[in-house]
């Protein structure tokens, strides 16, 4: 099945293996006239980039990105844009004990099961260089985004049993686990520096926040705008949950307290009071920020002694040696933000010919 | 946009309003040779039909499907099944009102941006009779599923506060919320009759269990088995979130503990120890039961008094009369066994060829 | 596979068999604002009914059109667009003595080899009656598109070895051949009524005009207009060639012959001096007509004598009896009209977010 | 609109311009198993490459493919394939001269129409060198159908008025234009002679025959074999008409000639005396050989004086310079051949789930 391609008329198609030649991504759809060099793109791949921390693996990668189509005179032409990262610190041999043995947590047995073979070295497609492809994109729509008022900001929420209690966006970028709490921040560092001294793993929580989103972007019934968030973000290699709005908590909640009353803004413009709703009603977007959250498990990776079978059936103990993460939330980060920044987009473009006089805006712009 | 259909090789296609003739769904792509009539159907209708109890709207329809194609001589023929089911018991007249009024937590106010009109009676697409097309559906999909030895089980786990403590699969049918364990039903239902008393609603979480289903199922990246299933749940109404296994849970827990151990189970296959991943990993079925949970929201429609605004921008007050759930819980719930249903026998279809072999025993069973 | 559905953003899904209850069409994605009733869609169902001549089969149906959602006050609403069509004149007896043998010319084998079974009445879902859903959605198209001053011509062109000469769009209506040449029509009529005596069948090519499309639409590579336009008319049962502009022809032309010049029109617009291109260049609209050709083969179901085979391997005669029309050219020209219009608008809704200036023409009408 | 990807199950996305940094595809969906290296996909390559004859640009390209990701140890592993061919040779200063001219017959005016601009550098995207990644996809695709004994043959059939009048297949490959009639190819040189001794091209039909292919392959409706073999050729650039089995033909011929009579074959199996339909019935293979014709316009790119206009719309005159071929269809062939390849993959994948008993061959292997 081509699984490898995510949305409509804004579409990325990712590829690539941890320890092949490299990783990429064809992004088709994009609107011509956006100003797009490297440079633009590079930063949003040195957030996921490896390296950066304790808590991330140690794998030197550049990761640096180059434009192969698409783009003419800095500008793109509406034509696909083919972004290439080679490989270059591929340590295979790290990865030949695991060739024959299912490691617990992770997707070798589903892949051998599927496919009858797989690609071991590092994970292979479904090594987190996976998401290289996805923050490129990302990168991309994000920065088409902007130019139509629409930013995004996420950032880590939660790490193990730790959560922010204050938000401080500048916070965000100047601790390496992507937390606007520093004390927060500060205590999950605590907490992981015990887990790697047990050669153990945390998960967290990822929420992203997006504004300047107008009302009515998104399609009722199958294509509603949370449901292809819930995709795209379930779509990320650990991510066990999502949530819109209040999500879980609206569960438990009264219509009468989760109801968000509809007011005018000081703008004139109709708001709401509150927004237990995360910014989507009905599936459509209501003018309120969206709220989107994402619950990311435990890095499987573990060096600690678990029990696991081998390719024969045979019972089998394994330590998982090499470069892992204690905690892949951190450059998890980032993925979000582009996974919400492409379904967006493409709800955005999806979304213009809703009504008979927008196509006339467009196809006849004077009358007819 | 094309909203309302969902899955690529079974794919269904839902259609209706609340107030119009009625509601229907296409369901294409159906393998001939399974045995289906309207007597199969209609069960499934029937658990999701209203005027069940004292927590479901008094609406009196008896929601009889009419297949109108697809079928001969009692078997599927492999052509789009088309199933009716005609509004009967339309009150237009009770909604007038909320013509011009945004009803907060509804979708009004989306639709009328979007579109620059809507059908404001009950609700129109954006009403709970939609489903009704998904449930025929997913019953066409969950009898197939029956035949290649895959079962569903979708539940009640929580109201407002009150969740199960015990599961006894015998107990979901013999409640009218449909939860596995009777104290906890109990509870509900005086929790239930208080929010009616003042005028309120309640929200609550929905749990299916898919038994049977084989490793191997679902694609990586982008079209995960679980980033589907997590696209079909938030695609319904009131669904604000959703977990696959641990879910949220697994944020907070450590690697050593969530991994779960694969070992060799009494019939020498392959399993796991525990199944905090939910039967998925890394976006493929391992083996294990699937295991999905969505919050559903308080019903937005509630009798009290609610600040709003209209379609001129003015403040108003309303109070949402007419017939309306405390609850959608129950009947949501087989709402969500028919999207998982359909969204499982998609990723079965869109599988069968990952292989060269699985091609070879289709199209050249002889060899060549 | 799910079929039977076409389009993207403007998507159309058939269903129905030549003896089932009824034939229909969903109509998903249709921009909200169109006046739309069923006296507007009927006109097009008229003209591929049956009765209407001596060359079309008696069965005497009304096929009236009943529209089931999607519309509200007389406009359609922006949700799918149900239209059903009731079969009232269904004599399932005639077909009882194919049920087990192959019609040369028809899908009779292919649907049982693929399927393992078949519904054998009139021919089931492969039945003409099928365009019935077609028609009706390509009626709504061509309606959407005469808003934005689009037009469709559909018409004869040829009938077995008899072909226009001439070409007066009046005519096209008063002959019912759908012929432009009244001399031709005559000359067809006698043609057709020769081969009725001798129990055979006749084809021909229909051509269609598309006047008022802007430049700029359809998308390079793959989604080309007129490889759209190519699936959509090859999609139509008895359709065995397409051709845009001077198609074949133009494979034994010279270059210097068959390019257009570019000149200035007298309304200061780019044109060309000649339209051999057929309106497409690159697969995008350059702003003239488009002209698009279909060969439509000769009515496989003839009651002469044919050898053919059984389900069993036998080798069988069969004289295939009923109601058929000697030519079904004059019934498809409907059909490939409201093809062509359906793959139009599409192209249209697809094509609005090209250029990132148009976004914010829909997004930020003000300027953010 | 993302334009550049072609197929459901076995998708191909291709991407990149004639003058930017490559050129390139990936091909998802492709089955596991396959062996698969780049000196597996270069002969094709080599069929498509310029420099091979006096009637092929000198452009002198090795146009080298090298595989980045999707096999491993020398076989596919069900990931996608991304095959990269740089571009290596590119005289860009020859173009600067059509930067703001519109060339007759090329896609020059309906990109800057859609787009707002274009990479004017040789076509850009519209340069017959996007086909590099339809041949590598068509490679991997004929690669796989050979393994299940289906196999693909393309030829020149009409170079401008000369057509074939004898078949050896052996010949195909013995002169440049790929012509199975030597006599034919002898004169069809000379014909080639004469126009660029005018500074003139020529256009041509292609005829593809696919061996092999079971009966049952294709889906009704909208996703007939037919109708996806039609939009694959319409999407290669100069192609202007395509027919299956008779085509245009057959709307001349009568019912009775036209009709392929059943019988039973040496081997016991259906098969038809005749084969007019050229292999599709209703859209479905019928076991016969598939016959696919496809027209080629005459190349636009021609020395001669040609009229036109500049994007300012002011009248200008051109002699377009360069390197063109002054007919492409021998370079065509083979890029018809992968289309058709890419496109009978796709519908033997998306066709296997078409009967109960497939899911329970694939899916419940020892029953259930």
């Amino acid at each position: 099945m081509a699984g490898s391609s995510f949305g409509t008329i804004f579409r990325i198609t990712t590829w690539g293996e941890s320890h092949g030649k490299g990783i990429g991504v064809v992004i088709d759809g994009c609107p011509a006239g956006l100003p797009l060099t490297e440079a633009d793109i590079q930063p949003f791949l040195d957030r996921r980039r490896p390296g950066q921390s304790r808590y991330t693996t140690l794998r030197a990668e550049a990761d640096q990105a180059e434009i192969l189509s698409g783009t003419f005179e800095g500008k793109t032409t509406g034509t696909p844009i083919s972004i290439l990262v080679r490989n270059t610190d591929q340590h295979s041999k790290d990865y030949s004990s695991i060739a024959d043995i299912y490691r617990p947590g992770h997707a070798d047995f589903g892949y051998d099961t599927k496919y009858g073979l797989r690609d071991y070295r590092g994970g292979g497609r479904s090594s987190g260089r996976e998401t290289i492809g996805r923050v490129a994109g990302g990168a991309v729509a994000e920065l088409l985004l902007r130019e139509l008022g629409i930013t995004l900001t996420a950032y880590t929420r939660q790490i193990g049993p730790v959560s922010i209690e204050t938000f401080d966006e500048k916070e965000i970028s100047r601790n390496r686990l992507y937390m606007p709490d520093p004390q927060a921040a500060e205590a999950a560092s605590h907490y992981l520096d015990g887990l790697m001294a047990e050669q153990d793993s945390a998960g967290g929580v990822i929420e992203c926040i997006v504004k300047g989103l107008p009302a009515g972007v998104g399609d009722p019934v199958f294509e509603k705008l949370d449901a292809n968030l819930a995709k795209a973000m379930m779509s990320i290699g650990a991510v066990k949950g999502v949530e819109i709005g209040d999500g879980f908590a609206a569960a438990a909640a009264c219509g009468s307290t989760n109801n968000d009353a509809f007011t005018i803004g000081a703008d004139g413009r109709i708001t709401k009071h509150t927004n237990h709703a995360g910014g989507i009603l009905g599936g459509i977007s209501d003018g309120s920020d969206l709220v989107i959250r994402c619950a990311v498990k435990p890095t499987p990776s573990i060096a600690s002694l678990q029990q696991t079978v081998d390719r024969e059936g045979q019972k089998q103990e394994i330590r998982i040696k090499g470069r892992h993460d204690p905690v892949i939330v951190p450059r998890a980060v980032v993925v979000t933000e582009a996974m919400a920044a492409i379904t967006i987009l493409d709800a955005l473009l999806v979304g213009m010919g809703a009504r008979l006089d927008n196509l006339q805006k467009i196809w006849c712009p004077k009358g007819h």
